[in-house]
């Protein structure tokens, strides 16, 4: 299905766990996917970095998911998943989805912490790395910004926690849609960050369209670290040519700011190339930052090519270029911080191996 | 089996994985639990909050357990299970119960970090929902504050960390029993908190009875956050008349503090009526402190109904009010702090899946 | 495999999880040990302490590995393994092991954070216990003080993290061999750990032999924390005589240090002897540091029964004792510092349960 496919996109296996020694009338699910390879991350004009990294082509994790038919159309399913530093591991947390869901023939009703509208987005039209290795999107690295958040894993761009969702049901003539509540859990009416938003798409054979808007709202009031109110707008489009398959992505999000709204503009070109057993990958992106004093922009170029060992395990290679106009020093990941008008650029290659 | 049954009342299911592709000699089982819902919980006079809570019918978890038979009526097993935030993932860890177990006809002998006899009374008979959700025993709570610390996780009136334990065989005419000691792991002989405990019930029929005693002494002396001697008394009766089975719990812990012992007592009365399936809950409960200025008492009543979607799958909604008097101001949970002589009450409602 | 015993010396079982319901055409493995104790630990002189410890026999563990044959000879795997402190269970992560490979007729390509060369060799040949429990072998212990960590648990003696490994073919007739590099991963060019090393064997029948070589560079500068340049030599040998498999390390390292060279060299023989369901294992090492200021000596020996009641669950006791001269104050573990010149000893008592 065209909704869990965004998030497990390489995962053709994954351990099924019957119950009782093989009397699978209900089970659970083992997975997971390890990415690790050698990158490269340069700033020009200031120094370089090499290092083993764990998301050059995916994000590497491992989870446990399961589904019951509770009869009449009705399912409950629960998602637990957290993410491996394979390179370096730290403390293991189900963090990058944790939800349980009542669906039936309504749709589904889903509680937990839960991957955004805004992200899904993303993650369906902004290209082919969309935020891994050396090739991530442009508007992911600049909305990370955007969000006073370097790494951006833990903002309401990517997930959000204490969440409420409801996903229209899945057959729906190419439709689908979701929309998603995220609790401030204030003491009292107090100030806490809350978060909603939704997303529609559509679907007819080789093409795709889809579109979200998010508002996150309250919560710590220091504009650099994070914003008291953004809202996030996103549309995309693609098409499956067969020999090539096409994505774009327009995103524009809005930030309250001391000194008046901070406006972001970001747009993403990606295209897929089947070659024999493996695909050739390119996309090109640009954004622009506007605030007083700031009238920052940046482009990106990522080429690369994933070559499939089998369904599961595929190596990789990335080339990535990013330049920097009018003061913006983004990078392509690494420690070494960006530098105002300088490019920076980078390689990574690595295997995949999902589980 | 009963002592089975405490610790996972509601898995019904529990992924069995076979060795060696289906060859199901040995096996370990991988089970879990996610309980989502929303909270709303409100300290009258003060204030109040809505939250995304993982616990209003039982704790969310995740663990993995297993058995092999040694032969000669010996078997050894293992236990590790922990804790899950679904609302809001932090760090897993195994701290629920982590254990290794040598058992035979003898008895079992268990080590690790696991429930104390207090606890399993408590649970077996403090009513419906002992330590979850809105509805939790008064006297769990009562506890909790008593053994000085509010959320009370790693106290050691519900679990122990370093434990030897005996349980007695299970096949001895309705007897059960356990007897446990946390050790205190001080260096060359300094202080450092030690736990003894105790249990003992019998069962006949739709009857039970049990009982449990336990000292914890040593550790942290600064009695406001953990006394140096705590003893735990608690017995409990339960029937069921089939249209309802009903559980009573009588509770009283002394704690040595500067100015002479604090005392605690409660008492608890908790009711469960099958209703097609589904099931109406009831408690009603009561504590008291005494200490030189501390008169302080509080009374809490919960009402509650349980659907059963499956044998895994239920939702729920709880209702429960706290009645404080003479300076008491505990809450039914939630962020806010209560306030002394003002009510508290709250709501949950949410979904309960095992797996 | 010779390799792979080395991880995992126990673990007959390990729960193989079929996919799609007993389909195994791929597979994961869900694996751990559960080793718990109770441990006396002694310093003479001084004082004592008891405790509940998790790695008497062997580490307590929880692993999920798997491996998918790619046809032509190459398969793809991976090994998440973390460790388990049954008796305190603290935050759970993969940091034991943490690697993906790619092998084939050529040998195997491993990423990941993993066990280096010298902790292979040393695991090989250091006798019965290696680093586990009061029995363990004195040339960890005397390496983790020199590496600089008390409990060496991530100094590269034992694991590196961001590495790279290369190992040759299995089928070498007899022969066996490693190559390792953990990347620095430092930003342009600053200062930052560098990890090198390899490892060489050999084994005919009953006879085993090996060698690992490695070099630590870069880091911190603080020498008393971690020195800046260490070199680890080790070579040994075993056989297996059937009434009594006898293995012997001969270890030798050298630290610079702001006063020049401190040097270590380290010497153990281990002894099992299989007696009915069990063995007897003993083993006699030394070590010496040589440094201005420091010609510290230290002494072990260690003697053990480790009843198997079957290929998974042991019951075993082991009774150490360390002797200090010229200053030293090596212990046998637990939290009583060492008192120059002055003996160790301890024991331990426990089950050690494979799954």
């Amino acid at each position: 299905m065209k909704r869990q496919r965004r998030f497990t996109p390489v995962i053709a296996g994954g351990a099924m766990l019957a119950i009782g020694a093989c009397h699978a009338q209900s089970s659970v699910t083992l997975f997971g996917l390890i990415d690790t390879g050698v990158a490269h991350y340069r700033v020009h004009g200031k120094g370089s970095q090499t290092a083993l990294a764990s998301d050059g082509l995916a994000s590497s994790r491992l989870g446990f998911r399961g589904q019951e038919d509770l009869g009449g159309g009705l399912s409950a399913g629960f998602w637990l998943e957290g993410s491996l530093a394979v390179d370096n591991p730290t403390s293991f947390d189900l963090a990058r989805r944790s939800t349980v869901s009542l669906a039936g023939p309504w749709g589904e009703l889903r509680l937990g912490r839960d991957y955004t509208p805004t992200y899904l987005i993303q993650s369906d039209f902004s290209g082919p790395w969309v935020t891994n290795g050396v090739g991530e999107s442009i508007v992911y690295r600049g909305r990370a910004i955007l969000y006073g958040s370097a790494n951006a894993g833990q903002s309401s761009h990517v997930r959000v926690s204490n969440s409420v969702g409801y996903f229209l049901p899945r057959d729906l003539g190419g439709f689908s849609g979701q929309f998603q509540y995220g609790l401030p859990e204030a003491v009292d009416g107090g100030d806490a960050e809350r978060y909603l938003g939704g997303r529609l798409g559509y679907r007819q054979g080789a093409f795709r369209v889809g579109a979200a808007y998010s508002r996150t709202m309250g919560g710590p009031k220091a504009p650099t670290t994070r914003p008291r109110d953004i809202r996030s707008a996103s549309i995309g489009v693609a098409y499956d040519f067969g020999v090539a398959s096409v994505e774009a992505l327009y995103a524009q999000d809005r930030v309250e700011m001391p000194l008046g709204p901070k406006r972001f503009e970001g747009a993403t070109v990606g295209v897929t190339v089947p070659v024999g057993p493996g695909e050739i990958r390119a996309s090109y992106g640009q954004v622009a930052f506007r605030y007083p004093g700031d009238r920052s922009r940046a482009s990106k170029i990522a080429l690369g090519y994933v070559h499939h060992l089998s369904k599961r395990t595929a190596l990789y290679a990335t080339f990535a270029h990013v330049r920097n106009r009018r003061g913006a020093a983004l990078t392509v990941g690494g420690d070494v911080a960006g530098l105002a008008d300088h490019a920076a650029s980078g390689q990574n290659f690595g295997i995949r191996h999902a589980f």
